[in-house]
Formats: C-alpha cells, structure tokens, sequence
C-alpha cells in the first residue's frame, strides 16, 4: 500500500531520544495517518512529530539539518495538491498542537500560530468586530499554516484578496533550525529583504512557519445575497464583466456552470432556481454598512434586470445560507459523473473570460468528458473539474489531455495554473507551462540558497509528478463532500 | 567634489556601440546629474543609461554582468536613503524614459512601467473611476518603480495598505539580462514561489524591475477631514487609539507634534489651529460611498468631543486643502532648527505608542537636540527628524547617539527602524537592530543566489555607510520645500 516502508533510523532515535515519545511517534497508526493529504496518495513517513512548543521544532529541523532528513509540514492534510504528502519519506512535523489564536482588538490583527485552524480565526475576529476574509472552503479543518503554505484564497479575492494581503508578520525556522523573524506586528515594514512574503506560497520548501500576524479589517455589519441565473457561461461571464465595469465590487461573486448547477440539483434534490432550468447562474453578495449596501444593492438590481433571464434576492439571513449551501453541495455531487477528478484551480483575466467560455465548451466536446466549472469571478479564479473513470484507460487519456490543454490555454489567456492551491506534486507537470527556464532557474536558486541540503519538502514543485499514474487510497475525509 | 573619478572602460565602449549616444550617455552633466539622489551624497558613475525600450536594459545588465560593471537603477532620484546613488560606480540606468501607463478599466487594474510617475498614475486611475492608495509626500516627482523598489506607504497605509498590497504582477531582468515575470494580471497566483514579492522591497539589489500590474480599488466617492488638537503628544496618542478602538479606520490619520506644528506654524505665517496654542494635532479624513462617510463621521465628531481640546471640520474641499497643506509645510520649515537632518520613518506598534511618547520627550531632552515628529498613526509609521548643525561638533555627536538610540527603542518596542523608505545607506547601521544574524544570512544567501556576482547595486543595506560622516551636495532639488 505504501510507496515507502518504514524504517526507524539512527536519527530518529535521536529526536525521540530529546523530545520523548509523545512528540515524536513512530508507532503504525501514526505513520499512516500522515503518509496523505487531501490527494490520497500515501508516502509513509519514519517519523511524525507533534510539537508542543514552536522551539521543538527548531530542534527538530537543526537534527534533520545535520543527518539530511526529509522534513514535511503538515496542517490538517487538506491540500488537493499533495503539498502535504512525504513524498521522499522521512519526517512529517504535524501542527495541530501549536493552535493558540490571539485578537489585538485595539491594532486590528491576530496573533496566531502555525496550527489555529481558520474558522476558529474567523470566529474569533469576529466576536471582537473584526473581519478575516480569506475563506477556502475547508475553512473549518484547514490551518493558517497550510493557509500561508498555497497562499490560499477563497470567495473573497476579488473585493479583498487572499492569504498574503493579510499577513503582516511572520515567525519560523531555517531549515538550519534557526528561529527568524519577518516582519514585525505593524503595518508597514521597509527594512531588509521580503523573506515574509517568499515564505508565503512557498509550500513549505523555504522554512517552516510557526506563527503569524494577521491583518484584520472592520467587519462589514451588513450583507446582502441576490441568485441571478443567465441563458449559457458566456452570458454569465459577459454580465460579471458589464457588473464590474459598473464598479460595482461585491464581497462574494460566485459563478456556476450549467454542469455544476445539474451536480447540485442532484445533491440536494431540489432546482437551484426554482422555474429555471439548464441556466448557468452567479451568486452575489454584498457588503458594508448597511447604507453602502443599500446604495449598492440599486445598482445590481438595475444590473440584474438588464442582463439576467432571472434573479432573486435573499430576504432573511436563512435564505441566504440556503442559497450558499447549493454552492457547497455542487463539488461533491462531482462524483456521480466519474469516480476520479482533476481538481484544478486556474485564473483568467477578466477580458478572457468570453475566451475561456468558448475554450471550455470545446474541451468538453473534444475530451467526451463531463467537467463541470465554477468559481470565483471577481477574481477569476475557475474551478475546472474533469471527470473521468479511472477504470477506462480511454477515459483516462482523455482527462491527461484535457488537462494539458487547460494549462496550456489559460497561460496564453494571460492567467496562472493555480490560483489559490499551489503546485505541490500535482500541477508540478505544468509548472514550466507558466514559468520560463529563467524563472525556475531563479526559484531553484532561492531554494538551494535557503536550503542547501534539500530536506524541506523535497521533491515537490520542481520534480515532475504525475498523480494520475498513481493509486489512490479510498479514504473518506471529512472534508470529502458527502 | 565626487568619491570616484569617471573612466570609461571597454564595456562601456561597447555599450554605447550596441545602444548608441542617446541611451548610452557618459558626459559630465548626465554622469553629475546621476551621480546623488535626495540624499545628496554624490559618487560618480560611469555612464547613465536612458533606455527608451525594456528590451535595452536586457542588453544592459547582460553585459554588465559579463563585465561585472556595478548597476545600479534610478528613477527620479526622490528617495532618502541613499539606495539610488551609485555609490560603487560603474553604470546608472535612468528609468524615466520608460513611464507609460494603460488603466485596464473592468478589471480595475493598472499597467504601467517603471518610469511612471505615481502622481500621473493617481489622476490615470482617478479619471476612469478607480483609485491608486499608495501617496509618498514625493508622487508629483517619485516613479512607480522607485516605489516598488523601497515597498514605499504614505498616508493611507493605515486603512489601505502599501506599495506591496496593490502589485499584482512585476516583469523584469535578472542580473543575467534573461527577462521574467513574477505574477499574471490576474487577483490570484499560487505557482511557485513568490518572486515577485520578494523583489518588491529588494531596493534593487535582486533584479531591474521594469514594469508591473498595479491594483486599483473603487474611487471612494465621499471625503470629510477633521482638524482636531491634543494638549500633548500623549493626549493625541491616547485619543488615536481609543477612535481605533471603535472600528473606525480613517482613510488619513496624521498627527504632528508640538514641535511639528510650531514648523508649520512659521513656514506659513499662520497658526495651524486658530485659537489653540502649543497644541498636537491629528487631521483625520473619512473617505467611502456619502452614506457610509456620514455614519463614521458621527462616530468620529463624538470621540473628538470626548477626546480633543478642540475639533475643527473642513466645510469645503478647499477648506480640507488649507489644512492638508499645513501638514505638507512642516516637514521643510524644520530647516529652522538645524541645517541638517536625521530623518527617520520608523514604525511603533499601537500599544506602545505611549511608551514611545515618553522616549521621545526624554530624547529631546538628554539630546538637547530638536527632533520634531509627526506621521501616520493609522500604521503607527512616525517620521522622526533629528536635527542639527553640521558645524557643531557636538551636535553632530548628539545627533549620531540619538537615531541610535532611537532606532534600538523601536525595535524593542516591537517596531521597524524602517517603515516605508528602506534601508540603503542612511539606515545600513541599524540593520542588525532589527535582523538577527540568522535573518541577515538568509538575505545575503537569497542576494547571492539571485545576483551571484553582486552587480545590483553593491554597498547598500548589508555594508555599513555612516551617512552623517559624508559630504552632501548643497543643491536644491524640485521636491526640497520652501
């Protein structure tokens, strides 16, 4: 079942011998349990180690410094890219104990280590007023950690950005073991080079974080959620371009493909716009105080009545939720179109968008492949699933082409292959689709200048992986929709 | 008059051979012109480069590092540090050429080049409904690229960010001469690691930045300014934090000190607040749609009955830019009290800002020096300015122990010895206050991988500079005030 076996090394020995047993596990269960992320596929570890203390992780890194031991950080595991996955065995340095979460009311921030889990942030920000927007959809298992590993983004980039647009500070270790600072708990920060913001999005290849300082926003006291549902994709795409251009800038701006609205309709059992059938349709929400929303919301119904076939406001707190809970719902009914996907999370620019549309209707026609698309169009963040069924090799071909492709069109559309995920091992085969030789040349540089013997994360970004030629565990995770 | 001599080299020769006279420039006026920047220490280089295509400065920086000639970037030559002036020699290029600028009205985004400057990119932004926040006092005269390059604020910092928070994408040259892209123009990028941020701040040193996507937010429609008077700097610390305990973020927060004022006061003739004397003052501007203005100017006229001796709120626009300019004279009219100037942008976290007014009462008095101070308490970034007469012997001293010690309280206040206009030269001394030896490291290892043979440039941030022990130019510069 596992690529690696396990194999309890000198060093090993070692690191149980300074931590202790309870933080440093080599039991089976344990080993198990860290060998996958959201992925699924297994790479057993020789050692996880849960740290009580952010200091034990300098000792931690020091040791595998000197003995060059692969190290994996891992949050809860929910990364789709296997970002998380031990892929070069070794050790997995496990976060969930380090989670404390503290809201400085009066500066507007939080401080926060490596393993708070995000919806208790959000939770926390708010009960003192305060608002953190970034909000990917494993909100309530994912960790600020993995959070600041993808640079992770959610419904909110378009009106407030992601992950890096709220992290003032940070604090970690070299993979030498050496504890460093970047940046300080104020808002502005002009003294030295940004490491802050390259360990963002570095996916734990460039050092490990251990706590941050995060940014938090006054929180809008009032929202406002409107369904509008619209003849095809492009003409949903051409309306979210006429509402921007309105300078109109709602928090949420959700986008549903055909596809996807069929996927919810037969998770929840019910139509998504009731009397509206086969429509692509987009899900707004503003918010602000309540006279900036209630200036803004004229405009979008102007918007609304001139460019959808329907559109329908929520009236209560409840409605609304019931509207967003269709979103929810659409990622998982997935499954009844293929047992296997590839997830992927691109961007386009806005001006793409009409491209993209006609793109994507061809792709599903030439592939014979269902791939449903929604996301976030203030940002143009698209989640493209491909379907397929792992047991047909044709279909199977058919998903590794499709996805090429996809990669290939939104780079010459002007986007980017991830958005708000990362690379990982899974888009590590398109990694060069985006970056000329040049630039990997320069992010293999920093890497080998920040960690010269290789032990954070190898094998990860750079090395090419294919993870559909790999078998997956038919684990449930409770994340995985239904 | 100059540290190092001009001496045309064999590089030179053939870059002029490959470029021509009118880019490639190497009589006295242009090599004098490029020789300083604000900070007004001069060191000749060899020949200045007006590229008027991006494409050229590939050929420059190609050759350069062939020849490892020192290169150093300038745009207009505003910044304070030192970081412009070419301070090893070798070759300057002068960006202002390339300086145009394209609003991507939908997507709410700018595309300019470096050369652009910030104040044209403000009223480019402003014309077509959007809004560019980042306002260094120079923007009529500082380039976009000078801003990128030092992570440069203003006076919006506190609500809407940094230089940093409003770049979506860079594109540029390695030290090599190769041409990257850091980032699409897309709200979203998790593809490798994060360059693009790295550079931003990198003064220079890890790669010629040449153009980049900025990001715009909507044009608030609604500003209201508010003038209001403390008994001291105590008092208006105490009472900005009390208005930041109520959620409400002014779009400008900006205090001056008695010391400030009395500036201010003698460089206009008039008192900044008729009827209050020896008073701090903060001016405050609300800005979002009519409606939300409205409902936080409530809120701000009643904390400043409950906090101010006084409260004064401009009726008109013109009556808001009567008072705006009383905060823009002060700085200038500090000449009064000294002919030369430590000036310091450092950064205090909020809780401290009492413990910082005490320091600062305390410096004044064990230094016998007069060191005005005024900034944006939105972010806590404090222009601290220690001045002195360059003849006095003991002034001199006084001055050199002062930003000494200035810059320790502040870091162990938890603050930054540099808030927005980077190290360079001037703040070089204070750089190990803030970074460890650990940090240090892994930025020189990050310099070394990017720019192997050190040729961006060289002699700033790591090596120490005293600036206060250098002759500096008596010219006058068009940003100088009064």
């Amino acid at each position: 079942m596992y690529l690696e076996l396990p194999m309890t090394t000198a060093a090993t020995r070692e690191l149980q011998r300074r931590l202790g047993a309870d933080i440093v596990r080599t039991d089976a269960a344990s080993l198990d349990a860290a060998a996958y992320d959201s992925s699924k596929i297994p790479f057993r570890p020789e050692a996880v180690i849960k740290p009580r203390r952010e200091t034990q992780i300098g000792v931690v890194l020091a040791l595998a410094n000197r003995h060059r031991v692969p190290v994996t950080v891992r949050g809860r595991g929910t990364t789709l890219t296997g970002a998380a996955a031990p892929v070069r065995g070794g050790w997995v340095i496990d976060m969930l104990r380090l989670n404390r979460i503290r809201i400085d009311d009066e500066a507007g921030m939080a401080h926060v280590q490596a393993g708070a889990k995000v919806g208790p942030i959000h939770r926390a920000a708010e009960a003192a007023g305060w608002f953190y927007p970034p909000d990917p959809s494993s909100k309530e298992y994912c960790t600020i950690g993995g959070n600041i590993a993808c640079n992770a983004g959610g419904m909110h980039g378009g009106k407030y950005g992601v992950t890096r647009d709220f992290i003032i500070a940070l604090r970690g270790f070299l993979p030498t073991g050496e504890l460093v600072e970047w940046g300080t708990a104020t808002k502005k920060f002009a003294a030295g080079f940004n490491l802050r913001d390259l360990w963002i999005g570095s996916e734990g290849m460039l050092g490990v974080v251990t706590g941050a300082v995060l940014k938090l926003i006054p929180l809008p006291p009032a929202r406002w959620t409107l369904l509008t549902a619209f003849r095809d994709e492009t003409a949903a795409f051409e309306a979210a371009r006429a509402l921007f251009r309105l300078r109109v800038q709602p928090a949420i701006c959700e986008f549903l493909d055909r596809d996807s609205v069929r996927c919810a309709e037969s998770a929840t059992g019910r139509p998504v716009f009731a009397g509206q059938k086969n429509r692509a349709v987009i899900l707004l929400e503003l918010a602000g105080t309540s006279s900036e929303v209630r200036e803004l919301r004229a405009i979008v119904v102007g918007w609304a009545k001139q460019h959808a076939v329907a559109h329908r406001a929520a009236r209560t707190r409840d409605e609304a939720e019931q509207l967003w809970a269709v979103r929810r719902k659409c990622s998982g009914a997935m499954f009844e179109l293929g047992d296997a996907k590839l997830n992927e999370d691109i961007t386009i620019p806005m001006r793409s968008y009409g491209a993209f549309a006609q793109f994507l209707a061809g792709l599903k026609r030439s592939s014979g492949l269902a791939i449903p698309t929604f996301g976030h169009l203030g940002d143009g963040n698209l989640h493209v699933n491909i379907m397929y069924h792992r047991a047909s090799r044709a279909e199977s071909r058919a998903a590794e082409v499709a996805v090429d492709r996809l990669m290939r069109k939104v780079v010459k559309l002007g986007g980017a292959i991830s958005g708000e995920h990362g690379i990982g091992l899974a888009k590590s085969p398109f990694l060069r689709i985006q970056h000329s030789p040049a630039q990997v040349k320069a992010m293999q540089a920093v890497k080998a200048a920040l960690d010269p013997k290789g032990i954070l994360n190898p094998g990860k970004m750079f090395d090419v992986f294919h993870v559909w030629k790999h078998p997956k565990l038919t684990v449930k995770l409770p994340w995985d929709h239904k």
